[in-house]
């Protein structure tokens, strides 16, 4: 009595593609590859011994071990909540536990807000180029985009939100300027349009002056997050570690009570001994010593890539200068193709870089790639850079 | 230039509502409350030495923790995939690792069905009554819903799959004979229509033969679960613990393919040191011993509890008596509302129970009530049930 079946997908999931960097990510591993691909952080900075003795902590007491192996609330643990709720007032956005949200990553962050704001066929205004991750969440919702800011950015029916990341975009690594914050506030406000402020890479910052978030800025302008309309969300994956998937949403308080709906529906809630973990570990190393340590490695990494990109690139090739996150982002001469380009180079010369036309939602410029020097070794930097180089010259 | 701003919200949002179990959550905690409430495993249960010593195992060696602590694979650590198809295997359902996604906790697995098949209007054939948390889960893709069986189950176009429950269902804690699951596959099969297999409870037997879960005979029938039109959910909340949620979903290797994407975009990958930690779990508790020690104890609560229902309860009020699970469901005289005799117990006479209610999408019977034995303490079930039979004369 049993055929094939025939599965009759939801419309979202025709929109649905694999993200080209997780797909290549095999490739990218290989050990002969000189690896300006993923950006994922260095490994040998996860404090390993500090995170066993944490998870110890927690488990050794058997009152504190039955809390942290129950389930429990979907906002977050309270404790942590309470945490973050003071360390985003250490940063100018002063909120309340209740103006937290706990997630299971940052990613999770843009997947509810996506899920909060986007019926299929709403629009998200995101940046040109912008983070993969987060139009593969809006996709999910089945989103239409347009560009932040152009024109159509003035016809505010049609965007339910936009997204942008203020602090060393992730592809290009740049950084918006305080004008251009309090400008796109100015925008924001006129529309009443929500924003998304993705801050991944905030605490990467290796030189020039730190620079408040858009949610600091509008919590001033409104008085308190309450009346604002910046979401924010936060990750412990770039300073500490990305595996334990606990990241964080600020919100005002009516907003984040929809969430919380949405968390309950989503997961219920994410790993309370990891939540537990996550606030001893922040306590003990969201300090100058251990950021600084993680900012020196990075900085370095980042130097010696500039370095060779001044040293061997020929003419007509551009790229920026981040003063911090792990991107560097290039121009290619143009009707070199960013896609083919990388995918030779990686198959003929073993340089990992990703494309970046896959960064891309609207108008694509596609003689880009981005390079991540988050994992480069300082001795292969140059040498991976000459490949890239050398292909360019003779094409 | 600020001014308060009206939330746009995605049309979702309206049909979704908070969970009144977990609203209800706080005041069932009270100390003086004698709680046949919210379904979650006792505590004591929890083996926190071992948990303990599992996260050692993974992080005191560097090259390991360095792995745990790294972002991975959407679908999930590859050796918790391969020994969750080796358990699969052991119970009747032959299927490699590529038909294994490691959710986080198995109600992702619900949300990630919904969003893999639900469309806004698209209709879910559930039980009646049914898990509220899957309810929720398939609210928030805007489903309709039609009773799982019923006559609109024979009007296939409607219905986008059927959620179902087969062993020691929530709420009602009963199970379907062979009998039943032979004649539920027919009718799929009849009807094209993919099943969802929820086995929460599957492990939590405490007498009579175990039956196989409708994946298995699916498999039997299709010649392999790749043909088979049976998705399934499970769980280590119930035998392990509930906090690192680590769950996982079995589905042909197509559909597997498709939640991956989902799994991308919602939140990247679960905890990799967790899924790692659970895998070291699982080996070594997955056994006889542990699990006698777990159905002993909530075997001899749901004793204390039927004996009391059958020594207190009056004519009229009917119950059933589940072979396992944590759930008996509680049929109160015709007339008496089940929100307001739950709300009434709790606050006049410190019971807490949950409405049988909110369990129903469709064909509400409102004169119902769910009873959790799962924390209920031996000495005082006797007590709670002569509180609310009391009740139950006095109306």
């Amino acid at each position: 009595m049993t055929t094939n079946w025939t599965p009759r997908y939801a419309t979202r999931i025709a929109g649905m593609v694999p993200s080209d960097i997780r797909e290549l990510a095999k490739a990218m591993r290989q050990p002969d590859v000189i690896s300006f691909g993923g950006g994922i952080p260095e490994p040998t900075l996860f404090p390993h011994d500090v995170v066993a003795e944490s998870f110890q902590r927690v488990l050794s007491d058997p009152q504190t071990a039955r809390i942290a192996l129950q389930y429990s609330e979907s906002g977050g643990y309270m404790p942590l909540r309470e945490y973050l709720a003071g360390y985003m007032g250490s940063r100018g956005v002063p909120c309340a536990p209740e103006n937290i949200l706990i997630t299971s990553g940052s990613q999770q962050g843009l997947d509810f807000v996506g899920r909060l704001f986007l019926s299929p066929g709403d629009t998200v205004l995101v940046e040109m180029p912008t983070y993969i991750g987060a139009l593969r969440a809006f996709d999910a919702c089945e989103a239409k985009y347009d560009g932040l800011p152009s024109a159509d950015y003035l016809r505010p029916a049609k965007a339910k939100f936009g997204y942008l990341m203020p602090d060393f975009q992730n592809p290009r690594g740049t950084c918006m300027t305080l004008a251009e914050r309090e400008d796109m506030l100015d925008r924001a406000a006129a529309l009443d349009l929500p924003l998304l402020e993705d801050s991944a890479y905030e605490s990467l910052r290796y030189e020039g002056m730190a620079l408040p978030p858009l949610i600091a800025l509008e919590a001033k302008r409104a008085g308190g997050i309450d009346k604002g309309r910046v979401l924010y969300t936060g990750t412990f994956s770039k300073t500490i570690v990305p595996s334990l998937r606990v990241g964080w949403l600020v919100a005002p308080v009516d907003v984040i009570a929809k969430l919380i709906l949405i968390k309950q529906a989503a997961d219920l809630h994410t790993s309370t001994l990891n939540q537990m973990v996550m606030m001893d570990l922040a306590q003990r190393m969201l300090n100058e010593e251990h950021l600084t340590r993680v900012r020196t490695l990075y900085k370095r990494r980042r130097d010696v890539t500039l370095a060779a990109l001044e040293k061997h690139m020929p003419k007509g090739v551009t790229w920026t200068r981040p003063e911090g996150g792990l991107y560097i982002w290039v121009t290619l001469p143009e009707g070199v193709d960013g896609t083919t380009f990388a995918a030779r180079a990686l198959k003929e010369n073993r340089v990992a870089s990703v494309s970046g036309k896959s960064c891309f939602a609207v108008k694509t410029v596609p003689n880009t790639i981005r390079l991540s020097f988050s994992l480069i070794p300082e001795d292969k930097a140059d040498e991976g850079i000459r490949r890239l180089a050398d292909m360019l010259k003779k094409i």
